[in-house]
């Protein structure tokens, strides 16, 4: 078996150690004679599995008592809905950044349920390349809640700081971020992240919410869409995602082996800026983003001439670096290394590079 | 290691043939050198693993080709608000059948979004212990749809039959009954189940909607909510659960080597048979549903006295019998025999029964 080095922006890479142990438990978990996946979600095994996994999440991100972890399906794509039909009742209003792509979907659910307005706009020139400084916006007092994406997965584009939104709660969409670093979780009114990229396998959204934020649903709210749902069932209420919870569980359990988001920050800080170094001190890769807003997670970059992208997606490919191929609307090649992509993998993909630009260059 | 007999409700068992190849496979798919869970939804492995899944369902269902199979999230208590969401509209108004606490809820969520007629009610003393015969409804000519659960999981209640609606499409939870046995999917609008009863893991949810019936959501109908959102995009619209995805496609492969929905009906209906029987037979265990309606699927039965019911579930245990305490609303024993369970898992459930009542009869 060779294991490859797999930059996929999502779903993505996990840790070959949490692999082994699931794969190792499959069809036995810790002598039940059961595989996790065929748990009743209300037995006594399963509900120390998700017990455990929430109390170690917590102890990671340092998460204050007045808020709760929701473990719940649908994807960031779920929460661009749930944010506006749970947060929006109270003036009916909501600020929001629009830094990339994901943040523009975002906006276009959000207008569904209330008055969107657009407090800042980093579009330039039709591309997406800097966030905001943080003097350069203002929020609406009426807002119910203010809403942004502190990393952009398509455009690599990252803030390096959160926005100071005073009485205004602020939401955040962490898909790509969340647990790359420390983060003071009080700052937040919401986070919420599917869990495809840094916490476990698809289908699984994680929700950090405050709890005075919950239990005010507009009209028309599906239950499965009311934060308080969730919140009051102990993400239970239906039968929740049980093998991702388990997953991400393991996910969280490697995170504090690594001495947790702090290490992690320091290795994830290391890895980006030598992959930034190679791109900037080659004559033959660039990458548009302004140095200020460079993503830790998402690498997007360009060849000097595009005609090379196959042979360069190929030749990575032969020697096991794969799922480099760039968001279609950015184009040219996109490198994910997020918590899972070990160092050593950003250091073959760097030697790649640089063996490429000698022969093509 | 020793693998039990588990008669979860679901999450439930799955067969041990795809947890084992899923554990072969959990860190390099067909020599890829990743996990499934790792791959890309876009990327050309998983495209395959997904579009291979749909086309084996589409066969061991004979599906017909106007009607579109989604691959989603949310389990059945997310579509209890998407079929009133999407298929309301048309007059605001539609049917329900109330015959258990599955369509009860379904019931309390369609309320929220249109005017809810119950045709039928099958409660009698506080219980649901039957489903309605052929000509004991009337279906409102105005209705946009009627509902029903074909197989109540928590009572044990099962139509034996599709009711008649006419011009009015049929909507269906077949979350316990799907794959069990042939049903003709074109008697039906929609037909929707949740994975982790007969499919596969929870966090993957299967709809089948005549195409016809997609496009005319309600005002306020999240993205994630309107069947065309992913309709239109082969279920890839956001990130897709796609470990829950594969795994469907290996339980796929193995219903059609157990002889498709034929042949599992048949092994089925035996084990279901020869389970009711014993507890018929028998002076101490009893079951209350009408023998007309009992479900192939969940046998709910109790003990003459309830005061063994600790001792019988210890003793179950020791001998590797599990999860077979009845849901909290019915009380004694539940055991569902879906699919996965082996016929042999049966008759040591039988065994044990006949013996625990020679020792306390």
């Amino acid at each position: 078996m060779t294991r490859v080095y797999n930059f996929s922006a999502g779903p993505a890479a996990l840790p070959e150690e949490v692999l082994t142990q699931a794969q190792a438990e499959m069809l036995d978990w810790h002598g039940s004679g059961m595989s996790v996946m065929e748990m009743s979600h209300r037995g006594k095994e399963f509900m120390s599995i998700a017990a455990e996994a929430e109390s170690d999440l917590r102890e990671l991100m340092a998460v204050p008592t007045n808020y709760k972890v929701l473990f719940l399906q649908g994807g960031a794509s779920s929460q661009f809905a749930m944010i506006p039909m749970n947060l929006i009742g109270r003036t009916g209003k909501a600020d929001y950044f629009r830094t990339g792509s994901w943040s523009k979907k975002a906006i276009a659910e959000a207008k569904r349920f209330g008055d969107i307005r657009v407090a800042v706009d980093a579009e330039a020139d039709g591309k997406f390349t800097s966030a905001p400084a943080a003097g350069e916006f203002e929020i609406s007092k009426d807002a119910a809640y203010v809403h942004y994406t502190p990393n952009e997965t398509i455009e690599g584009v990252e803030f390096g700081y959160v926005p100071e939104t005073g009485e205004v709660p602020l939401a955040a969409d962490m898909s790509s971020t969340i647990l790359s670093r420390p983060i003071d979780v009080s700052r937040f009114g919401i986070i919420y992240a599917g869990a495809q990229k840094n916490i476990g396998p698809a289908g699984l959204t994680i929700v950090i919410v405050r709890e005075d934020l919950i239990g005010n649903p507009i009209d028309h709210t599906p239950a499965m869409f009311d934060y308080k749902t969730h919140a009051g069932a102990d993400s239970m209420y239906n039968t929740p995602p049980t093998y991702g919870w388990y997953l991400a569980g393991l996910v969280f359990k490697w995170l504090k082996g690594q001495g947790g988001l702090a290490g992690m920050a320091e290795i994830n800080q290391r890895k980006a800026t030598k992959l930034y170094q190679a791109i900037d001190n080659s004559g033959f890769y660039s990458n548009p983003v302004d140095p200020a807003c460079r993503s830790w997670m998402n690498v997007p970059f360009t060849l000097a001439n595009a005609e090379l992208d196959a042979e360069f997606l190929k030749q990575a490919g032969e020697v096991d670096l794969k799922t480099l191929k760039g968001h279609r609307s950015v184009g040219g090649m996109r490198a994910s290394i997020y918590n899972a992509m070990p160092e050593a993998g950003v250091d073959a993909l760097i030697a790649f590079m640089a063996e490429f630009e000698r022969k093509n260059g």
